[in-house]
């Protein structure tokens, strides 16, 4: 972990601050141009930095996205389709691609990784030992791991913010739900902010005792105690994820604004598609769609994000402090976005650009990055491309698209070298862990309740395993309200995304256990004679022209 | 291991035996209408059983075919696709499916399958455990285990054959290679059996010495030695695989026959398609195209045929006297065929029929089957059917289709219910791996050296990432002597099977660590509310709702 200097060339990073929030829709920032809400830390990343406007994730939902951002991979290659699903032990991390550069992979806040006990006990992964800790915290060395969400039907006893609290003078077994995420209502009464009528009032807790406070203290800690050892700090907020609870000021902080109007139109609900029509009939759709709704959890949304951004300046206030800015590449990012109403939708899950398009800022301190930095980007970008991105940047090969990693590295972007040479990104939703999925009536096969989303440029092609496809023209069509997959004019279109994307799915590394290094010396003229497999050989004179590669 | 007798209803079979031979063209059987080779005992398992006349592998190779048969599951889905690429550990394999019946299986010959050294170190797992010796003999309980092919340059010190052969008086490091596998040639000379003129000359060794008497002595011998204990025993041959050497008789048996005329045509040189080109112009295409190749090559082939079925002889007689026969179910079959000459080409690695099509008989003892004892199949069946066929025989349920198994059981065809629910059949063919490939300037990236075949009832198409698709209309041209991918006529044909292989791609099982009811109970109405993830409830009144499951 002894930081490197570089005589001549590029110099690598010395560490990596990759900060996630939780469901920030792309159009939630200052510097993405919201009416109203102020971001200055967060903007002030992108005025040094690129931030990229067309950042899309690859699974619509917290677990699936969150594996391809640490694997590095698209979410049919990594397999975590969903939240609570087990990533396999198989699978490689940005934990493991980064301690091969001396760079540990650390965590402060959520993963939402589910470890595959049933694994470990197949393979005799010893429980106790320091591999099945790496496997089980999805390669991250757990400075503080914090999923966000403890509901009192599975509180974990040995949870630090829970602790935290109590010491603070809030007792009880689970203060997360008591304090941090319920408020005081108009009647002074104590109620859950899981509950949507809880959105307007502030949270128990002050905001210096807020989720938010907490993990970026813990991180600020984390850094002040690295000293001179590099690392990759995933700082990873739960907001502004529900429950929609944020401490004062934050929580009125936008309430007297006028909310932006609802991307719907009432022709949507017309719609025959037995999987859209379900996720409006569905108990967050509904919620979210009853006139009142946004006004009331908008504002608390909107808060709970400058309070992030607020806390974000402290750290980096700090990291100045320390020296870290200057050789720390920073990156802000989220998940998924979340529906808010838009399109009758609530939560996230499907493949509206409201969930599948995120913010992107990626700050490289070295003066290679200076052509670009202030600038926005229009290059289709994948949260895949992160992990390339920090293995090349901590000073390992540009490996891009090697047998583990799906993504391409960045930095070539933001040296203002070349843009990728992506054509497309894909983004997979499964909705059939949903409830809603009981609305569907086309299918009793779980793995069929799916779809994927293929975006270029202009179009948006959809294929849904249960119900028609969709087809969304973004450049007449930007806000997707209407599905014109059925017209005439556009054939030849759907066409040659449809078979885009059947290339996609068998161009995917599923063979992982063998580099294209394996393969290519496998084939090399003259390699099986020299292995002693010796096919072919008429006779002895052929044979010594095959093992000087003559024959092949 | 205890056996089972159910009281009413359909009691299991006791056993599995599973036969394979290495390299065995569906065609070259007495049972098949072979001209001329003899074949009385694999016959009678015909007689007994069900021949599948419409069986198919899921790899063009060994390692892929091999590992499809093993896991119960296609090759992109288990991604070992070739020989050498070690299987992931986190794959099941018929050890794991069979156990949790309280069968072993236990293993007499070859599985070509590697073991995942890296995944062990990274994974910790214990390097003497019985969890790691299980999963690096690919869940066999290793009785013998010998992959057959031990040529100098890699030979195991601690072979058991070997030491078998030096204690019968055949002296050295090899005896494999230096008396099993080579010849006295014409000239009195020891002659390595890898060079293909040393096909006519009888095997240094005699026949009771020979691999195949050998693995069949094994066989027996763990067959008496299990006594009342139920098994599933793989009996797998390495012959008739090269190298092409069979001891007296064997070696002389066929040589006076006229060999049936290749299948091929001059036209079929005449191909643009850069795979074929390169296939023809490989050692063993070249080799194998020669005029004189056949009649010196094939009467060995087929005389290491005879010498199967001689000591399956043996091995059915001991079964009877052991009381075997009626409570085992057999399976005999190939891991794939080989093109000797055929199409220009030699050896496999490609999708004709001469590879992909195997022998697949089936017989189940109990008196449910005896309504189609004796019949002939045109149901196609695949190689990923034999796990979840071996699970039902045994006392599973018909897990058809489940997560991890991707194939159908065939109990249902042998005891005359129905039919399988299969459209087509799937294989896999990896060619980047060959010293041919070399050949092929239209591509450097390894993983795009692939061709996967669909086959139905009556054409099999073919998409290949390097060069033009293929079509073969098996109803005009059974011999798959002309491509009809251009014929304007066949276009939506084209188009129909090439969306069924899109869709067949996406429908793979790439999520393994998730069962069906787990997402089935993760979605059912009011199952979030009971975990505590209370999502768009307004009030305590919709709250109480939702945990009742009324809301969704």
């Amino acid at each position: 972990m002894t930081r490197i200097e570089h005589e001549g060339g590029e110099s690598p990073v010395q560490n990596v601050l990759f900060i996630m929030c939780d469901q920030l829709r792309w159009d939630s920032l200052g510097c993405v141009g919201h009416p109203f809400i102020q971001t200055p830390n967060i903007d002030a990343l992108a005025d040094r930095g690129v931030r990229f406007d067309q950042a899309f994730v690859n699974g619509a939902v917290c677990g699936s996205s969150r594996m391809s951002y640490y694997t590095g991979r698209y979410v049919v290659s990594h397999g975590a389709r969903w939240n609570q699903v087990p990533l396999e032990v198989t699978q490689k991390t940005m934990g493991d691609h980064l301690r091969e550069l001396g760079v540990p992979a650390v965590l402060v806040g959520k993963t939402h990784m589910r470890a595959d006990e049933e694994a470990r006990s197949r393979l005799a992964i010893p429980a106790n030992s320091p591999e099945w800790l790496f496997l089980s915290e999805c390669g991250f060395a757990p400075e503080e791991h914090d999923d966000g969400l403890h509901p009192d039907e599975r509180v974990r006893t040995d949870l630090p913010y829970n602790d935290f609290l109590r010491s603070k003078g809030f007792a009880g077994d689970n203060p997360w739900h008591t304090a941090a995420n319920s408020v005081i209502d108009a009647n002074g009464e104590l109620c859950s902010g899981w509950l949507l009528r809880s959105a307007p009032f502030p949270a128990v807790v002050p905001d210096e005792l807020s989720e938010t406070a907490y993990m970026t203290d813990r991180a600020i800690d984390y850094i002040k105690k690295a000293g001179d050892d590099r690392w990759c700090l995933h700082l990873s907020y739960i907001k502004p994820h529900w429950p929609y609870v944020a401490s004062d000021p934050y929580h009125a902080m936008y309430a007297g604004e006028e909310m932006p109007t609802p991307n719907r139109t009432k022709a949507e609900l017309e719609t025959t598609h037995p999987v859209i029509r379900a996720l409006h009939r569905s108990r967050i759709g509904k919620a979210m769609s009853k006139p009142e709704a946004r006004q009331l959890v908008l504002p608390t949304y909107l808060g709970m994000i400058k309070q992030i951004d607020d806390h974000l300046g402290r750290l980096f206030t700090e990291m100045d402090r320390l020296g870290r800015t200057k050789d720390t590449l920073i990156v802000f990012t989220s998940d998924h976005g979340e529906y808010m109403g838009d399109h009758w939708m609530g939560e996230k899950d499907w493949i509206n650009e409201e969930v599948v398009r995120v913010p992107m800022i990626v700050v490289d301190p070295r003066s290679q990055a200076d052509v670009t930095r202030g600038t926005v980007s229009n290059e289709l970008v994948e949260a895949i491309d992160l992990l390339p991105t920090f293995v090349e940047a901590l000073g390992g090969e540009n490996n891009t698209r090697t047998h583990w990693l799906e993504g391409e590295s960045l930095v070539p972007l933001l040296h203002g070298e070349h843009g990728t040479e992506r054509d497309f990104v894909v983004c997979e939703a499964d909705w059939g862990f949903l409830e809603m999925s009981h609305h569907v009536s086309e299918t009793n096969e779980p793995r069929k309740r799916r779809a994927t989303m293929l975006r270029n440029d202009r179009y948006k092609y959809v294929l849904s395993e249960i119900g028609p496809n969709l087809l969304y023209d973004l450049e007449d069509d930007p806000d997707e309200q209407n599905d014109c997959i059925s017209d005439p004019a556009l054939q030849s279109v759907v066409s040659e995304l449809h078979e885009q994307l059947f290339s996609w799915f068998r161009n995917r590394r599923h063979d992982t256990t063998v580099t294209d290094q394996m393969i290519s010396a496998t084939s090399e003229p003259g390699s099986a004679a020299k292995r002693g497999i010796l096919i072919g050989y008429w006779d002895e004179e052929e044979l010594a022209a095959g093992k000087r590669g003559e024959l092949y």
